[in-house]
């Protein structure tokens, strides 16, 4: 495996597979590699005759009163996962490469990124748009692979894709989650442990919802307030935001018909926790299911 | 010569000549060809093997006041010309195959748009980036041809391409003019007869601007004030803008070192113009000219 540091090298690989006609998959991470990104190279690797994962703690990304600066970082570990999953190039610019003196263009998607952690992070999704449109242009893949686990982010990279005329498929995967529920994440590194232990609640509140529209409820009211009360159970969270979504649009739904996805997140103390699930509520007559 | 409508036979074609290696040449313009985009036509066809021109008049960036419904649309001429000048392509897609119901993505390049043509119509350079970043983005050309005489269209081309690493060359090609010196434009069909009679004296201003220099004058807001005496002598004339600038960054300059460049507005009644020269200064001891 090989790591490039350099953007033009970077380039210059992609353009000589794209020659090649080599189906390339991309993996864009902030590195501190674990089981979900695990997952992520994996099923690359199985769809894609080359792999790249690119690793970049985007600090455009991060709000002023984030945690840009003590983010975890651990290169080697990451190459070492690489290595072993069959990833073709490890990319890991330097913040100076990717935003040189004098860089000024953003890229923004207006409708999908406003709500939810659009607004709680309100310059969030402006540097996710902007540094996966310059990670796609660098590396060309035909395929990208994200975790669901950031289902919006998800919803604002198919935009920017359809929008931009960038052309990436991008490939969603399911969200790895711990024996006990949590969804598996660089920040969970942060959690005390009166924490970690308290952290699953938010996906048994998510699948408490989910329970609700299997049974048949149709009252998006009734399940957000199903998920709360899941959440009060546990002193030490503070809810952000828990809400029940059309599954493309993110806007919030009245009645619940065919898919919905179940969106939350809790704080823990300092640590920020999001997750959330996808349902298909039961049709008359087609006994449909969750998936 | 083919003509292309739809985005995705565009991007099909495109990428098959990407797998074949074949360097692509590509001149965006919004239509009515004129002696100015035969010679992009005929650059990008001298440097590269294949040449697509697409014809797309963006709607994004015009103003709610400018002229976009009576902007000139004749496809058929354009058709001819393209033909003639050797164009593999004419890519002409449909506003709604560009922004599809539900489009919600936008680029934005912040410095090098703000002042000048960015002043006076604040909506402009977000529509240009956007929709040069889609076609870029269909067409995947190797190059592609700009004129010069929207200057600071090209900076912001050229700096969304740097910005976003955009995988093509940026060609800019000189000003095409009329014997009398008036820069060639699609908009030039709305002038009447006495209008068209008072346009040259822009160009005259900038070279009265550009003498001055090679004359061996340092001081930038005595040049400026050589052009608007001498666009003063035509009364028809509205001034919007008369600037003495940094070639790269655009930025007005007090003193005069080296490169140049002249940027210039003006209104005729209803009709907007612009132009612009670059001037190297001399500099001592080496007798430098204008180039």
């Amino acid at each position: 495996m090989r790591i490039i540091r350099s953007v033009s090298v970077m380039k210059a690989y992609s353009n000589a597979l794209l020659r090649e006609g080599v189906r390339l998959g991309f993996v864009p991470t902030m590195g501190a590699l674990h089981q979900g990104h695990r997952t992520l190279i994996r099923t690359a690797r199985s769809a894609c005759q080359a792999v790249v994962v690119s690793v970049f703690v985007n600090p455009t990304q991060f709000g002023p009163h984030e945690d840009f600066s003590r983010y975890p970082r651990q290169l080697k570990q990451d190459a070492m996962m690489c290595r072993k999953e069959g990833a073709d190039v490890l990319f890991a610019p330097s913040p100076e490469a990717m935003y040189p003196p004098g860089f000024q263009t953003t890229v923004s998607v207006q409708g999908v990124s406003q709500r939810w952690e659009g607004a709680h992070r309100p310059t969030h999704f402006g540097g996710v748009a902007t540094v996966v449109t310059k990670l796609l242009n660098i590396v060309r893949p035909h395929m990208a692979f994200f975790g669901q686990k950031d289902y919006q982010q998800v919803a604002v990279v198919r935009q920017l894709i359809a929008d931009l005329n960038v052309g990436t498929a991008i490939v969603p995967c399911p969200t790895v989650r711990e024996p006990d529920g949590l969804a598996i994440s660089s920040r969970n590194v942060y959690l005390t442990i009166a924490q970690r232990r308290a952290a699953p609640i938010l996906y048994q509140a998510l699948r408490a919802g989910e329970t609700a529209i299997l049974k048949g409820s149709k009252d998006a009211g009734r399940i957000r307030r199903t998920m709360l009360m899941k959440l009060a159970e546990e002193p030490l969270v503070q809810v952000e935001y828990m809400s029940v979504c059309d599954p493309d649009s993110l806007t919030p739904l009245t009645r619940i018909k065919g898919r919905v996805v179940l969106l939350g997140a809790i704080r823990l103390g300092q640590v920020r926790l999001i997750d959330n699930l996808l349902v298909k509520a039961k049709t008359k007559g087609r006994g449909a299911k969750s998936r």
